[in-house]
């Protein structure tokens, strides 16, 4: 592996874990009035054609980063129902 | 080009456009109390990232796709910054 190789890994990793502060806030505070409900259903859309895609390319990188992201974004919604 | 290559290429301009509702909703209720500041610093610093990914692997679409999503998440800073 090059060092390219592990930024390109590493940018990934954290990619996968961009909405968990998110998440954990949200819990804590039970408030999600300022949150965007639409950009947490754009983002589970497109976490959905990410992983059809890495299906078909057969990437398990692809797939296991977006089902990471695409979980966060379920609960993101449903803590802007529950929480409003 | 495929229909894989169009999904990929699709969802690749879904993902640019992920952050535009919160800056939306956030420019217009001038709200950003319950917004992670954390998530969009680990954002951007993961854009940053991916920019130099790119340039490093000569990809474009990476680069650009990551300069539009971190001028985003330094909106979304400047924002949760100007109105707490």
């Amino acid at each position: 592996m090059t060092g390219i190789d592990l930024l390109g890994y590493t940018a990934g990793a954290i990619t996968s874990l961009t909405f968990l502060p998110q998440v954990l806030k949200t819990r804590k505070e039970k408030s999600a009035k300022d949150i965007s409900l639409f950009m947490f259903v754009i983002a589970a859309v497109n976490e959905a054609m990410w992983i059809i895609y890495g299906a078909l390319i057969d990437n398990w990188v692809i797939i296991l980063t977006n089902v990471i992201i695409l979980t966060m974004s379920l609960i993101m919604i449903y803590y802007k129902f529950s929480y409003k």
